[in-house]
């Protein structure tokens, strides 16, 4: 079976691989064409426009930076959708609009093409090691014909429901993130003016009703000051964008996840966009004139 | 050896008991006596002061109210102070401000006798199995007199530092939960109003970056429509009133912990006040008149 793969990042190049070793044959485009060099020294094929990569393969998979990268790339000319085979299927894994999710799906099915919209969590490292969890919206029948392939790159594995669905969980997900977030980093940055040991704090209370990911992770990495991304703030920021959109159209107020994104607005503000999420830590300091990075 | 127990509630209950269970004399006193019939039933001495529970004691311990019944009990006519002995300890284990801690805790000293903060986390399920985790302020010499019994009442118990620091951790536990619990409610509001399965969110989201104790423990409550109090929502905006003055104080701002608190108040205008924690989920589908409940 050949696959496609569009979009050849961090996550995209880790993931390509592990199906590539399994014996797919890739056939690969990223809109910076070096970025394609690692998949071409496993013996994927580079292409010069997504289009090219459908009309080659029976699955394709795209995992990009932008709501409007997914679009370009699925609907603009030389798009997946021009070039895609009837009977194919095409997974988009990027974190991206559930609207979006669902006009593809449509547009797909008119030409008897299967959609999924299968966002992940987990990062470069889940990528790498194959430990994703991948929340997928979708028709069962297509899910089901994809989950094997779904098995090589991740281990916690769900069909949401229709489309749309997998972005709506993926967005459930950066909602409940924000928030833990900012608890984490003002009960920290409380800790630092109250003159305690942050790692004594952490031991105890992480064990505990405040234990979170974020706390035992994120939480500790800003007590090293290891600001390094793991999820950059600029990426995040990007998908607050797009939940508190939808909330929006769903007539939902999320007054903690419209404040979360002001503060790592203002982090991005003060140039620290590139840095993980936890660097929000610095932004709050910054506010409080606290020294904290 | 003599313990004085001062606030019998649902939490001093249970923990004056496992120390009377292992042979403790204890004197109790509540400001309603009736609640001192349990610990009576087990041996206990009902006192009709805190200055007649101290002057009986060796070890003082007290869970109360608020920061004012703390005053009261230690520094009021006929409080701890005015009847403890020379060479006895007192331990408040009430969630109060580090203030106040440091206040007593010099009033002690002059009297020679020593005194922690001590207040605890993990509810009533944690006293009655003794799993609380005990977060300490005050000198190292009365915390080792004092671990013994700690050990009795808790399994993750720690010295924080100096008076107050043990009440500061627990700020910065609070302040954790705080918005942790609106990133929860949020997020899976999110869901219902976007019709995924909250169940099967929580088990895919649950296990990634998005984990922690309030999505897995409370927001599967939250599912289950169980608003019962593990912890009190009228209880928990005197912690998070707290922690904002005391914020307030060190000239810190803390955005995220001023909204969460705002949420909650807006729980209790509504009337829940008397439910768990997780009760914030029907205040946050009362503002969006989405049935939350």
């Amino acid at each position: 079976m050949k696959i496609g793969w569009i979009g050849t990042g961090v996550m995209g190049n880790s993931m390509c691989a592990h199906l590539i070793k399994k014996g797919y044959n890739a056939f690969v485009y990223n809109r910076t064409e070096s970025k394609t060099q690692f998949l071409a020294s496993l013996g994927a094929k580079v292409c010069s426009s997504p289009a090219e990569v459908s009309n080659n393969s029976d699955i394709i998979f795209s995992i990009v930076g932008y709501p409007a990268d997914v679009k370009d790339i699925y609907l603009g000319d030389n798009g997946v959708l021009a070039g895609a085979r009837h009977g194919s299927n095409i997974i988009d894994m990027t974190t991206s609009t559930p609207a979006l999710a669902e006009k593809i799906y449509k547009e797909a099915k008119n030409k008897n093409i299967g959609s999924l919209d299968a966002p992940v969590s987990g990062g470069d490292i889940g990528a790498k090691e194959a430990t994703l969890s991948i929340m997928v919206g979708g028709d069962e029948e297509t899910f089901n014909k994809i989950l094997p392939l779904f098995k090589l790159l991740g281990k916690n594995i769900a069909l949401m429901g229709g489309p749309g669905k997998g972005q709506h969980t993926k967005m459930s997900n950066q909602i409940v993130i924000a928030s833990t977030m900012v608890g984490v980093v003002e009960g920290l940055l409380y800790a630092q003016k109250a003159g305690l040991d942050q790692n004594k704090l952490v031991d105890i209370i992480g064990q505990g009703a405040a234990a979170s990911f974020s706390l035992n992770n994120l939480g500790r990495r800003i007590i090293n000051k290891n600001f390094d991304p793991g999820f950059f703030i600029k990426h995040f920021i990007k998908d607050m964008g797009i939940a508190l959109e939808e909330a929006r159209r769903m007539n939902l107020s999320l007054p903690g996840l419209a404040l979360a994104n002001q503060l790592y607005i203002s982090a991005s503000a003060i140039g620290l966009e590139n840095l993980g999420t936890q660097a929000l830590y610095k932004a709050l300091s910054h506010i409080n004139s606290v020294k904290g990075d």
